[in-house]
């Protein structure tokens, strides 16, 4: 028998005779904008918490015929403290969440019933919902949220007493049968007028004559006390009433004559309550379809103690009609780009839970990655960024993609590979997009000029305009990864990144081996930032005492990929070797920005040394692998004061001279080599080696 | 001016009087097939080489009028060794490969040419060209082939000595003009029925009255000097002429005029030469636009050795006219399908080029691999064994493709999610043939039976046929990858692994370290096989000897998802660590089956430690990666007892019992524990706590 049947027949009975009253319950309705807050508030702040949530619920007493009396869930019911609209009542409602869906099957309900009815049995007992009658709308929300499906189980409790144990009432009466317009007029009036912080739920109210007045609950039984001196004041409890059946009050009466009963039973057993609806209808509101009840609640002694709590009723049926929990599936309805969006996060946000709680995600999630190169490793490192939630990525290539791509370069299918092949930035950026639709993602084709690789005349603004662009690209991104396959290709973005003190992180591929490392962040212009030989550290070297990608190089990049064979130009590895790489750079730079002195945070010398660590760990300056041997160094070297990439000399022509510096170098290496001070070291070693074959000579 | 219209300048003059004669040039005609060939043999025969490599030229005298003449290189110009087709003329070709487009444009081409000409001129000086005439139709092919871009850049040379320096010739004549049809059919009949061995490029050819016969070319002198004595007979040498223009002879004709010239200056200056061309009319062959060409040396002294050699010609000019390369871009005219197959092999090859010449590929690429979960992991080892050029993989998972999945499963975009997500099994077979269309990829839904995850009367009949649809798939590869995400739904692969001795390797990953192993491969059913741990070695263990996953565990597998919160269901785990697991378990894949004893080969106890190599390096039993700490171990150890997948209780069971020996697992893990033996090990362990706790009190 459904809620209505159990009216309708009860309406059958009390046409005839006092009989018992009954209540419409609360049928719940959740938003599904609340499941999405909830959702965050779960990942964010609650994660395995299981503790009780503050809820806010509103019901409303303007609805039209037909409609079951809602307790309302709004989208933001986890946020504000009352329910807000003029015609919602507040109701105070419990979240309580499981983590399991086992749990939450398993958990004794009556149990949970129970603590929520002690919560409300003290309100009413002790007095405080008399202040506050919003508690005597009470309920509990039990939950399993399964954020991986958007699934969500809910089972609402709508706690009410089986006390007074029965209810009994006279015909019922509308208002139409025993007040004038006048008088309907006169208490909308009233109720309509109430100061803002005013229980619009339960309230008492006067009736003087024709005139109705609203009060607050607590002043009913002074009220009644002086009304019952008089013969023309008459006084009435009063809800707003969720239900909209004819002779049927909403649940919210139970509690208020519980209330009444255990606070007034010794003085009144019948009470007379208004419960008030209101409709508007051709713009002008009407109360005319509003109940008025006469009840009595029989001679009920009042328990002695809030230990001899009455047994409390309440778990709402699902939509079968049975006990049991509803449940939303909000993926189908949901938009799929947001819900990719949370799903998203969710991995993330359960890192936080129990492993990391203190992963700052939103600094990785927020660091913009220009990524030059889009092969094997500039796919590889874009996919596992995503994976860490970055959500701006660059790619910069100037190749095509070729058909021995896509089984390496993770972002290419073979649909990219004909006509001739698209270009590979665009094809990634387009790649990442339908992989995630919310990414920020970019391709720039750029060929990126190369020291030893001759500019001629025709080529002059190209380069020109490549290097500018280079320059922009690099502005306006917080980490830059050189995942390029040539050496000489890193020179350009390592002293721009250098001058503008950007994180720098670089991956490279041998046949069954690899290097990942981050550059030191110089401080340009500043003394202090130049490494000091005489100053090695010897357990540690701070950040920006680390060196670059050429720092161990004593000649400059040349064109390397002139005059190279197939096996030379192609990255020729092991498959699982980029693999490793790219997995490592993308966690070395999470773990730098995990690290309280991000870039500049000190690296150990030795191989598993005592230093500064960060959340995910120690930062290591280098990572070098070797998959034959299975072994992984970390080994840290200081930055060379002749570097080609890094140095004082080569820094201060970039940032003083800018383009022609550069052109020159493009066009001499041998330029490069005296601007850096290598050429002066390469004099050094050859005098030295003279010397020490003259020496040997003399000896034999 | 063009080789045509400079022989046309060439008729205007020699219609007035005895002029130079002219020889129309060799095109050089390449087939596509040929490019595909030569670069089998690069990747695979040659790699580095820059040897000389033999080619087969071709060309025909029997081409329609306005055709040039074409020097064929056919797809099989690599493989035979002789022109086989009957109106197929051999040329002797010399294949030079640079590596670099750089050596390729800076080579010397004039010295190119004088080696090739060196070989011709020895063979004619040395009287080896009078034995082997079709070393006169010597060519030189020059190429570079860029195997990435399926670029082909190639320049034939022709040489010819630029001696006798002029060749004077009598105004032209056509056969018709010299000779009656009935000798001309004569000529025919002797020409065509020439044995197979016969050189048809270059010969000699007696006249007899009306009947002509012709010879091999050596028999020239003694044919002349004899016919010298008589006057009813003629000698005339003989060429297949790939000539089609009245009254010009083809390049062939030059060479057979200088080994005249080297050879019998001092007798005889000038030769008749019948250039003879075949076409079949209506069925009838006709030789009637042959040419016959009187022609006179001029009396050049013979040089006096073969270090005097003449300066020679012969390159070729390209479609512009210019004396340069050609270039064939095959990219766009090949079967897609067919280029990415190549491409995907050439990557591979180039492995074995310099760095790996040992390596095995073809034994890795028909591995069949199962892949048992198509999270993550699955999907990256998917790619990575592509890497490897693995053809076959079978991905079975139970689960769809949802919102969070395609960040960190790189075979899955937003697309596979939506409308409740496609089956990750399915997607991710598809994927791979959209990577790559030659892959034999299979997608498997199903849910793999898990000890403790009690199967009711309804599941029977399903579980009993997911249990033997997973033996099959077993059957059906050779290597099992475990990459689900719980411990128990690894214990059934686990086990019919270990009963059908596959190869099983299991990836499993933590927050931020993972593990991958391989599992030992026990000899089923012999005592010899069971691990004894009174022999526990030292160094190294045998593959037979190495545990499995479950062997270092003293608890069966049991529901482990049962009540596990949403962090444990989801692998948690930093995005790069995937990357880490995916290609050690590939490359230990890789690895083993380099190794000369496959799963059999030994694991070092000690890190480093000094065992049995393959051609990938040692082969360890298992890998603990350690992200924080940036630590990678190679740890090994002995099968266990009483392990609960791989001992010889469970394994005999399961052979014997088949399904209701698993059913009973399913249903309980103890009785798991029972017939493993772990059971009996927990008493243990309890009676020698209770001891031990009892020995203390004892001592206080």
């Amino acid at each position: 028998m459904s809620a209505r049947e159990g009216i309708a027949a009860g309406m059958d009975r009390e046409a005839r005779e006092p009989t018992i009253l009954q209540f419409v319950p609360f049928s719940s309705a959740v938003d599904a904008g609340f499941w999405h807050h909830f959702t965050q508030l779960k990942l964010d702040v609650l994660q395995l918490s299981e503790q009780a949530v503050p809820v806010v619920g509103s019901y409303t007493n303007t609805d039209a015929p037909g409609l079951p009396p809602r307790l309302h869930v709004e989208y933001d019911a986890l946020e504000r403290r009352k329910a807000a609209s003029r015609w919602s009542c507040h109701a105070t409602g419990t979240l309580i969440n499981t983590n399991t869906i086992e749990e939450f099957r398993n958990r004794n309900k009556q149990d949970l019933l129970k603590a929520c009815a002690t919560t409300l049995w003290e309100a009413i007992t002790s007095g405080q919902a008399l202040q506050d009658p919003s508690l005597l709308a009470s309920f509990l929300m039990f939950t399993f949220a399964d954020l991986k499906k958007y699934h969500f189980y809910y089972w609402f409790a709508f706690p009410a007493f089986t006390y007074p144990k029965a209810v009994y009432k006279k015909p019922p009466q509308s208002f139409t049968d025993d007040l004038t317009q006048k008088e309907i007029a006169s208490l909308l009036a009233s109720y309509t007028d109430q100061e803002a912080d005013f229980d619009q739920g339960f309230f008492c109210v006067t009736k003087s004559g024709e005139e109705f007045t609203i009060h607050p609950l607590r002043n009913y039984p002074n009220l009644r006390a002086a009304a019952d001196t008089q013969s023309n004041q008459e006084v009435y409890l009063g809800i707003s009433d969720p239900s909209t059946l004819l002779s049927n009050p909403g649940w919210t009466l139970r509690n208020l004559l519980t209330l009444a009963a255990v606070s007034w039973s010794k003085q009144w057993q019948s009470y007379k309550v208004l419960c008030l609806r209101v409709r508007t209808r051709n713009g002008v509101q009407d109360a005319s379809h509003s109940l008025m009840v006469e009840v009595d609640l029989g001679e009920e002694p009042m328990p002695l103690s809030p230990s001899e709590m009455p047994l409390c009723l309440g778990w709402e049926k699902n939509e079968r009609g049975k006990m049991g929990p509803r449940m939303v599936n909000l993926s189908a309805n949901m938009d799929p780009t947001k819900l990719a969006e949370s799903a998203v996060d969710l991995n993330l946000k359960l890192m936080r839970w129990r492993v990391a709680p203190q992963l700052n995600l939103g600094v990785v999630q927020q660091t913009r990655c220009l990524l030059l190169g889009a092969g094997t490793l500039g796919c590889a490192v874009a996919r596992c960024l995503m994976g860490w939630g970055v959500r701006h990525i660059t790619l910069v290539d100037s190749a095509k993609v070729s058909y021995s791509n896509p089984v390496r370069q993770n972002l290419f299918t073979f649909g990219d590979c004909q006509s001739g092949g698209r270009h590979k930035a665009v094809a990634a950026a387009e790649a990442l997009l339908q992989i995630f639709p919310k990414m920020n993602s970019k391709g720039v084709v750029l060929s990126i000029p190369m020291p030893g690789h001759t500019v001629g005349e025709s080529l002059l603004n190209q380069v020109k305009e490549d290097v500018s662009t280079l320059e922009h690209l690099i502005d306006e991104h917080d980490a830059i990864f050189l995942l390029m396959d040539s050496r000489e290709s890193r020179w350009l973005p390592t002293v721009i990144g250098a001058a503008k003190q950007k994180l720098v992180l670089t991956a490279a591929l041998g046949f069954d081996s690899f290097l990942v490392m981050r550059h030191g962040i110089r401080e340009v212009g500043t003394e202090a930032s130049l490494p000091s030989t005489t100053a090695i550290p010897r357990n540690s070297i701070p950040g920006k005492m680390l060196g670059c990608y050429f720092c161990n190089d004593v000649v400059a990049p040349g064109n390397s990929t002139h005059d190279r064979t197939l096996d030379q130009q192609c990255t020729v590895t092991r498959p699982g070797v980029s693999y490793l790489a790219a997995g490592h750079v993308t966690e070395l730079l999470a773990a730098i920005l995990q690290h309280p002195d991000r870039g500049l945070a000190e690296a150990s010398v030795k191989e598993q040394g005592n230093v500064k660590e960060g959340v995910l760990g120690p930062v290591p300056h280098s990572l070098r692998g070797f998959l034959g041997r299975h072994q992984l160094l970390t080994p840290a070297s200081t930055a060379f004061d002749q570097c080609s990439g890094c140095c004082r000399e080569v820094l201060k022509a970039y940032m003083e001279e800018g383009f022609e510096f550069l052109l020159k170098v493009f066009n001499s290496t041998a330029y490069l080599e005296e601007v850096s001070g290598l050429s002066r070291l390469h004099h050094c070693v050859d005098d030295s080696q003279v010397w020490e074959l003259s020496d040997e000579e003399d000896m034999e």
